[in-house]
């Protein structure tokens, strides 16, 4: 059984991150990992009738269950898992395992970046998305009532495990929402993958090991890489992976946490920064073709829902990646070249979504 | 005016304290370290009607009023700060200013650390404490039910502003608990500074300005270079700032939140402390006595309230700062050369609090 270990190096030293088939029963590979005090696997009810066997028979550890959901991902969650690991007595030696999808990742993250001022922190997602995005990079964070993870930390793991076997029991729908991800990390910076995914549509639906191992360890690279370079989104290198995301964070805030997936989302949120990119920098409408083709053959949407044009604008401005008074938009000059733009005049992204629906 | 800029240096780069009188209006010496984004002083009524008028003069900013008090140091109130830090729309390039004691540093920091995953942070503390201590060195954080400072970040401030003439106004009880701090950095590390305090007491008590700004800097000086060689408490260093503190949060937690003053149970800790250094690493009887002696002249506490022995060690087991099941405490050789101990067997510990009543 083979596995790759890709290293995303910052500042302080470099954590690995491992993909591979198999890997939350190789506790010979993550468990160096693991600190010398208590364990704490955060999880919940589904991840870990699923997965949760053969990954915590390697080591002795407490078990923390969470609600699971989107909706949950907030301070309430957050306090039960902070509790149970007083409750255990968590020292500072201690280290919490989060295992399962995004929101596990960012409230247990959370948790152990705030435990005690932070405690060792290993990541086991168990979802495309949360493999290919949420995992790696060190975002930590719940929701509040103003807006998504608008309280956090940034707090690296000591290592992240991405079992790719976990994927098989996605539900379809989950599945197909973490491809919109990986097909980001083609438009804003790898145009030969972005060929590869048009050639492997078929692959990845069926969910072929080779491919989807591919695209694990394609997209993990292309975010170390990003990350490395700009650990806490300073300048402008890490906002790029921001692309879609002014639009799907809109969609997101208007229909409810929950409603919508995160990855369906950014899929539509991609088509209009597309559209944008057509009227600000040139993008060739051909491309914007390709990449509706794509998105549609991967069974994800690519138009906007039925709101209201205000009312996505009014939630767009609200989003955090925003300063001042001013939208940001990651903006394509091409398939695999992206940038940030600023807009002053709204005209553009109003007829943008006008014609999306 | 004069005032004293001491740097604390970190791997990231350095950032300033200013010692001096009637700072908190000095804009131009603090306003370079406010970002371009929104701006937010976080404090409490009184602290706001005694010292917010010439401060808030100097910037343009939105007054974010908490509760007094360490009782109010919870959740509940770092997300009153956090909702209205989200009210009036703060982006990424805000500021957070913290104007007040520890528990509004503490609170405020917790909030400019995790708001949008950390905005710019300035200290300006208001109380003795908080000027030789909490300010310094990027500890955040809120009680639990489980314990103090449970859940928080190591979060460094852009700078901290101590304005000695603020302490003016400090009620004298809390200013004498703010002094135990700073017998305490005599302690552990400077004994001259020892002979000096025994030298002042009178000129410390009737706060004459040029004694107490020489005990702000020289506290403030010894805490730099603590935290600069240990930032995040990972080696032994940061840990013996902790000296009296395993006995003093155990005070704490048996007499609840608010009924001791931290200094003041601090004081009490640093006398067990010595007795405890009396029968493990031969500390001297005679110093003991001069250190009570201090404390007395002082004004400070110097012996332990009337708490069930068992019921304090039981407390004392809690502290986060214990790793395993061991009780580790800092201990003296001699005053000014402190060191950590692990202790297996408790007997010298239970017999230090008995002969202390």
């Amino acid at each position: 059984m083979t596995y790759t270990r890709i290293d995303v190096s910052l500042a302080k030293g470099a954590y690995p991150v491992f993909c591979g088939s198999g890997l939350l029963a190789r506790g010979d590979i993550w468990k160096p990992f693991v600190g010398t005090g208590q364990v704490a696997v955060i999880s919940n009810n589904r991840v870990l009738s699923l997965h949760g066997d053969g990954m915590t028979q390697q080591v002795k550890a407490k078990t923390v269950i969470l609600p699971d959901g989107e909706e949950h991902k907030n301070f309430k969650t957050l306090e039960i898992a902070l509790d149970e690991l007083a409750a255990m007595e968590m020292r500072r030696d201690g280290t919490v395992i989060a295992l399962g999808g995004g929101v596990i990742g960012d409230t247990a993250g959370f948790a152990a970046a705030s435990y005690m001022r932070g405690v060792r922190l290993l990541h086991m997602p168990t979802t495309l998305l949360a493999q290919v995005d949420a995992a790696i990079g060190g975002k930590t964070g719940v929701n509040r009532p103003h807006g998504k993870n608008m309280v956090g930390a940034f707090y690296q793991p000591v290592a992240v495990v991405c079992d790719t076997s976990t994927l098989a029991t996605l539900p379809s729908r989950e599945y197909v929402a973490g491809l919109a991800e990986i097909v980001k990390y083609a438009l804003l910076g790898d145009a030969p993958f972005f060929v590869w995914l048009e050639d492997n549509v078929v692959a990845l639906l069926a969910q072929e090991p080779t491919a989807v191992r591919h695209v694990v360890e394609t997209s993990v690279r292309a975010k170390a890489v990003i990350v490395a370079a700009d650990e806490h989104e300073i300048g402008d290198l890490r906002v790029l992976l921001n692309l879609g995301h002014t639009f799907a964070h809109g969609i997101e805030n208007v229909a409810g946490y929950g409603a919508w997936l995160h990855g369906e989302a950014v899929a539509v949120g991609m088509v209009a920064a597309a559209r944008l990119s057509e009227k600000m920098c040139g993008f060739v409408a051909a491309d914007t073709a390709r990449i509706i083709a794509l998105l549609r053959r991967l069974q994800l949407p690519y138009a906007f829902p039925n709101i209201d044009t205000d009312t996505l604008l009014c939630a767009m401005r609200a989003d955090k990646k925003h300063a001042a008074n001013k939208l940001h938009f990651v903006v394509m000059e091409a398939v695999g070249r992206a940038r940030t733009i600023e807009i002053d005049d709204e005209t553009p992204v109003r007829q943008t979504i006008e014609e999306m629906r």
